[in-house]
């Protein structure tokens, strides 16, 4: 069976679970009609399944290639990324004056997933230009805005990310790029960028990368930091590509998957570059970004969870192995309680990431409607928790993929073991899951806690609500909150950050499983309330009864504290 | 820095966590003294470090290659070959009379492991081997043993297994592969088998085979089921090689990771084989060697997870990375909480697992040693959980290993994504960990769970006396224990072995989290007799601390029965 898009999953989650309804009665989002949102979610879904599943093997055997200094793409790639394009995937939610179609990022983010489900390694494609249109869109020139937004976001044009430097990872703040001011609005651009995924591609008229660099005695540190655009090409007069750029790709990294996309050493020698934002804005434009970028990256890591379960999914419902152990089974190895346990597992992960994902694009969009500042909390809480859990699902469940095959999961010709390979980098790119937690427990906490609160009595509200209906789930979901909040008060408790840096990974994902257990009996609540046919109850029930107990285990591990972690020197680890 | 082989760590296990005074005073292990034990193991330590780990690399890059109908290994692979055989590794637990070491399987595990964390895709090769002569030894006439053993032991010849067919993997009572009687005493076998680790070579003078197959007329399922022995090459009057035989290799798989083992599809035309043991026996005589191949496979996730650890740690030393937030660190990353928590995570469960295995091998010791059933009844019990147990922590060490590489993780030159890669097939092969799991909660406790209450009565008489030293630590290794056997006796109580099946890989996992426990609570009281650093206690610490508290929610999982799993039909899966 080829990758279908999970269409009803998505459409129920903004029609019944997320109070959609909100978001049409403001102007910004009046359009997206329930009959505008469930067209666009099947043609995005037909997209996917016709266009670019088809694509996603083919990536993998055969790599982007760097050929005398031109990168060349994988077999289709150029028809896939034009389809996408064509269909107005990138400007989704893109200013409608530029070509957007300025829909709320709930939906983009529902394609998003699923195109990413599809093929990884392409939809990082598009998603590269969408966090470039957003950083144009909040702070470029006019000029600029009306010469690069319409080609980025028809795709005549594409956008890159130029962040890391080999000795600057993690710490943005320690990028040595320069960039000197040319005397005439524009800037020369010097430096080396490594990680530029999609750093070029044979398929676009022209690559534009945002560039992070510092002019000459710009104080050290991310306050130095300005961004700059620096096309490959420099457009004429007429807006068209001209001359060639002072940017060339060195190298393509050999990496243990993502083939399909080409992730490249850049190059900049006096390339002649534009300022957008203030000097020394630069951390500031990126960071306007950042809450879109990171909840795409998680987005990719749910779709490669999709992706991997309906290739085990197919796969336990073809594989015939032993003695079913239930009478009336299928007669394959989906009657095998161990392989239902893994399908299972798989699924309700994928539901809770995938719900906690769109709650965080549903509160983004409400904040953008102007809905309240507190929706742009919610969102700015629920952003790195999107980024963690969907890729850390992105890889538990395509591992989980491999493990349903049995020894055809680890032979490459399944499928499986790409999924696997693929999704690792999600956890790594878009800054790394231990620095989502770190922002968690970091900045999203400095007002004390009150946005993860208000969160948690919430769910608590929800939980009360249910108890009639499903008072075992409800009360546990209940239960879990309160543990939950006990952890929070502890962790925002913590004045010496290291405290709460200690156990910021279990506590992120604490506080997603418990999410998710709220989630699911929403789902449940509302499929009741829709007269539907259980399943998702049921869904609910093995998640709450198996998975979300595991929140107890990670909370006695959030609130450890840092002591211990130094207990052992360095000569004890290397014993 | 390279590999070095964590010697000291199996001594210090050895010396003085495992009562090995016991095994030395056995007639059949005298030989194993203090002096003998700690030779053996540094000597294999510079094997490893020396000779094999530089060969990892070659294997991944350049894989096994199949050229016209003859395997052709990686680079330096037959010198590495020839070194573990000249050292007498290969029967380092062999019988005496052959050319074996007659050594404790404690040790060959111990060097086992070690060779794997230096090139897991080669150390396979000795292992298949390894399991070769245990079944000989066993079940094979004198003239077999006489001709072939001397030979497997010394490396000239090496072995393999074959089992699966395409439609025989875990089922393994569904193969079709036929041996007919010539009437000379030899067998004409025909079948195709899959999976073949090893099938072939280019160093060895000849490549013998254990086949399963049926006779004519063979009852259906694994009653009909015999094993024989196939060479490649017919040995000669003189015992040499001779004529060619009819199995040849068809082609090998393209797997995700372990390229330098070839993994053969083999196929047999009227192959001549001896039966080994006697007609329907094959699967009784498996069996006998199958403990210490699980074992062996449990080693080889262990021994990755201490080389991926390593890389990782060394790249933490080194990589500086951001503001150090502790006075007085080492300046490099190796600083930050996050990485810390990766880094001990990594280390105390490579300790869990490594103490396990050697507990699981010594149990085997005790009981060929004739110390009484008992001990072997505790291999039995512990094998599932070495297996299943050491390949999970091979895997998510490794993964972890990745991660704290950041960037430089997913890009291949580093060596970390190979470890993740490789490791990855040893939760599948010599049957999947979900396998080990059924085998933990259905044979292993057909004994009504007596050989699991007689390990909790230990830990909990073991975590008592530690009350004084370590309170804290003893009293939480107690309570696990209790709530471990309140969830063993619902285990036993299931009359229905689907209830059991339905939550046995949560319910192995948080019996090896408790065996972990013990075992580093056991580590520490061992420590502190010898009046050590204080180093076990800590790493103790934070074992017991922050990873311990996993088993609470894996047990609510193991007791919640198999009806809930069932009660998503296909069509609800498919959605």
């Amino acid at each position: 069976m080829p990758y279908r898009a999970a269409v009803d999953d998505y459409r129920f989650l903004i029609e019944d679970v997320l109070d959609f309804a909100s978001l049409r009665s403001t102007d910004r989002f009046a359009e997206a009609t329930e009959d505008v949102t469930g067209a666009i979610l099947e043609e995005a879904g037909r997209l996917c399944n016709d266009v670019l599943a088809p694509l996603q093997r083919g990536g993998d055997l055969h790599p982007a290639k760097l050929e005398n200094g031109v990168v060349r793409t994988s077999p289709g790639y150029a028809e896939g990324f034009a389809a996408i394009a064509e269909g107005g995937w990138i400007g989704m939610s893109a200013d409608p004056e530029f070509g957007g179609m300025g829909l709320p990022m709930t939906l983009t983010s529902a394609v998003n997933e699923m195109m990413s489900g599809a093929c990884l390694s392409l939809q990082l494609a598009p998603l590269m230009s969408q966090g470039q249109i957003e950083a144009l869109e909040h702070h470029a020139s006019d000029a600029i805005k009306t010469l690069y937004l319409p080609k980025l976001i028809s795709g005549e044009w594409t956008g890159t990310m130029n962040l890391t430097e080999p000795q600057a990872g993690s710490d943005v703040g320690a990028l040595s790029s320069r960039a000197e001011d040319n005397g005439d609005g524009t800037y020369a651009v010097s430096g080396q960028k490594i990680y530029i995924s999609w750093g070029d591609n044979d398929f676009a008229g022209n690559v534009c990368h945002l560039v992070l660099a510092r002019l000459p005695g710009a104080p050290a540190g991310t306050k130095g930091i300005s961004l700059f655009l620096v096309p490959k090409f420099i457009p004429d007069e007429n807006g068209e590509p001209g001359e060639r750029n002072g940017v060339s790709v060195v190298s393509l990294e050999h990496k243990m998957g993502l083939h399909g996309s080409p992730t490249a050493v850049m190059q900049y020698d006096n390339a002649k570059g534009w300022m957008i934002g203030r000097e020394g804005g630069g951390m500031a434009a990126m960071f306007t970004m950042m809450n879109n970028a990171r909840l795409g990256v998680g987005e990719q890591g749910i779709g490669a969870a999709e992706g991997a379960y309906q290739l085990a999914l197919d796969y336990a419902l073809e594989r015939k192995q032993g003695r079913s152990p239930v009478e009336g089974g299928a007669g394959t190895i989906v009657d095998h309680a161990d392989v239902r346990r893994m399908l299972l597992s798989m699924k309700a992960d994928i539901f809770a990431s995938r719900a906690i994902a769109l709650s965080c694009a549903y509160a983004s969009d409400m904040a953008r409607a102007g809905q309240g500042d507190e929706w742009a909390a919610r969102a700015a809480f629920l952003t790195p928790i999107t980024k963690a859990f969907g890729t850390d699902v992105g890889i538990a469940v395509s591992e989980t993929g491999v493990q349903v095959h049995g020894g055809m999961g680890f032979v490459e010709e399944t499928g499986a073991a790409q999924f696997s390979r693929d999704v690792r980098v999600t956890a790594i790119y878009e800054g790394t899951n231990g620095i989502q937690a770190m922002d968690l427990v970091g900045r999203k906490m400095m007002d004390g806690g009150e946005a993860a609160n208000r969160l948690l009595d919430e769910i608590e509200a929800d939980a009360e609500t249910a108890r009639d209906a499903f008072p075992r789930m409800a009360d546990a979901v209940w239960q879990a909150s309160e543990t939950l909040r006990e952890a929070t008060e502890w962790v925002a408790g913590q004045s010496d950050m290291n405290e709460r840096f200690a156990g910021a990974v279990p506590y992120l994902r604490a506080f997603a499983r418990v999410l998710g257990g709220h989630l699911h009996l929403q789902a449940a609540m509302a499929e009741k309330a829709a007269g539907g046919s259980g399943a998702r109850e049921k869904l609910a029930r093995f998640y709450i009864q198996r998975l979300l107990p595991e929140h107890q285990g990670l909370l006695a591990h959030a609130q450890a504290g840092a002591e211990d972690l130094y207990a052992l020197d360095v000569e004890d680890l290397s014993r």
